[in-house]
């Protein structure tokens, strides 16, 4: 009588959350921005290889879990993120998700990961990405608007991309800036605590905005943006969630990841379906000009797009190979004859 | 310093490979399969309860990766499968599946479950609840073409819902043949091996087919379906794979899960996309007749929808809450204050 031991293919190596921190801190947090942002880099650069699609949303009262999934060749993978954000009163984080890559030759996982934090890391990795095509020669100071979960890895990011060591906090709740701004001092950032949005903006070449509010807010008003300046704009991020007002997308030269998407979920659901928007990949290809001038206003509508995900996994992948990062979880289903997967299940009775 | 133990909102329930055959067997297969079947038709009574999007698939040359999700107001499920008709020659299976359930109010996983035993489980336990619909009555034996992996548990499935004992195999490999015809008898049934599909048809009330490839194949040709008979169409089941002659089709009633999926899969991608077909949901509900007589052909062309993977998962996390056939996985994660990612992260190092 065989005992159904699980062979090598039955698992599929698994990074914690636990896991995932000891990678982060292994590898220096900086350090694993500026390398996944290449990686990130890397796959905008041969954006025709991935099969893109809208991300699939399942919207409810109180929130949204969508599925990211693209490939190219090779991979497949996919994201599951939801976006809560009144989760933080029942000590539930607002956005938390989890991904698979997998083989596209024989769609088996070759990894499962937390993405909770890894999603922080990709979406702070790619606004200083963007930043450095679109942010003015020599920006220092950056307004981060919004001190909630995101907050400290786009500053994080930006220093370790893009030079910037000075940050100009704001948030709506006091004690959200005072967490940042304690976490951000901890790491040797130069940081004002502001008291509005007009404030935090005072003197910053990067506006980044980066609220939860799933509603049309108006975090910024036209005449905050001067000539010059970079915002990222990262919380509009579903159909309905805004924060910029419409004037400064008309002022703006706007720059997206997947226009299909972000017309749908970004700032630009404000605008005509047919207004103007550079996409990201040409700009890093090199076949479209980032940023021309001084005065021109820049504008990255991120909504986040399942090819960052992918990166990401991409990189996870890489980086806990041959490491014990990871633990094997016993997903897939092994039988000795693969067409006897009942006789599988009947041994296990025996053994 | 807080020392950043997970805390229980950290942790997903975890069913793998192994507990869910240790599931199985505790509960009994057949008395699984007639539970889960009862979950099914339960979902499928309250159709309209449920979110539905058509699987968002993702093709390549050897195969295609599906993501399935679905959802009512309390409970959001998906599936990941693959198919893949080759992997059986390095080991592999041709389908393989893992899934979640979540809750719709925070977009937390509350299970994460293997799914390629669960699939076949409710692939057969769904094939026999439409039979207990559809087949005629009286019905004793049933041909299975194709005896891959999905063969023994259709067999089981339709013994524990229909009362069927006697089975005519046949597949075009021999040793898929011999080998569930081994494992068929084990389990009591009286299995005839047969040489071909014209004799595996003869005298079934019931005919199943579920074969792998890839292609317009011919399982069934006109002459072979006889007066009365019900057919349980399992293997065409996307798009460029079908099992059965047209002219089959044009006599049968034909019953689908989901329309808008199944005209793009299932054996009607033959057929004109406003040929009639009766939805499942209605049948059970009892708004729309079954069989009507004993001559009439019916077709159940299976396709496998979303609901049915829900049901699965609502099934086995009701099974295995209290139990010890679940392990905790550190998939979310937890920091003390929800906005507080970052600070996590950093006593993570500290700790």
């Amino acid at each position: 009588m065989m005992i159904p031991t699980p062979s090598a293919l039955a698992y599929v190596p698994f990074v914690s959350v636990a896991n995932m921190m000891r990678l982060v801190h292994s590898l220096g947090p900086e350090h694993f921005l500026s390398e996944l942002a290449a990686y990130i880099e890397e796959d905008f650069r041969r954006w025709p290889d991935f099969d893109k699609t809208p991300r699939i949303a399942s919207h409810s009262r109180d929130g949204v879990i969508e599925l990211m999934p693209t490939a190219d060749a090779e991979s497949y993978g996919f994201k599951y993120v939801n976006g809560h954000p009144k989760n933080t009163r029942t000590g539930h984080q607002t956005v938390t998700a989890f991904g698979v890559l997998s083989s596209v030759a024989t769609g088996y996982p070759l990894l499962l990961s937390e993405m909770t934090l890894l999603t922080a890391l990709r979406t702070a990795a790619t606004s200083a990405l963007v930043g450095r095509y679109l942010a003015p020669e020599g920006a220092r100071v950056m307004a981060l608007i919004g001190n909630g979960a995101q907050c400290e890895f786009q500053a994080l990011a930006f220093r370790a991309l893009c030079g910037i060591g000075t940050l100009r906090l704001y948030d709506i709740d006091p004690g959200a800036t005072a967490k940042a701004a304690r976490n951000l001092r901890a790491q040797g950032f130069d940081v004002t605590e502001c008291r509005d949005a007009i404030q935090a903006v005072e003197g910053a070449q990067i506006i980044t905005t980066c609220t939860a509010d799933k509603q049309y807010a108006t975090i910024l008003t036209d005449n905050m943006v001067g000539a010059g300046v970079h915002i990222n704009a990262i919380g509009g991020d579903c159909p309905g969630k805004t924060e910029l007002h419409r004037d400064i997308l008309l002022r703006a030269d706007i720059f997206v990841e997947y226009p299909e998407q972000t017309r749908i979920e970004g700032e630009i659901q404000q605008l005509d379906p047919d207004h103007p928007v550079t996409e990201l990949w040409q700009v890093m290809r090199g076949t479209v000009e980032g940023r021309r001038n001084a005065r021109q206003i820049t504008l990255f509508d991120s909504v986040g797009f399942a090819t960052e995900d992918f990166s990401a996994l991409r990189y996870v992948a890489d980086q806990v190979r041959g490491t014990d990062f990871h633990e094997p979880l016993d997903l897939m289903a092994d039988p000795d004859d693969p067409r006897d997967l009942f006789g599988m299940l009947m041994r296990a009775r025996d053994a």
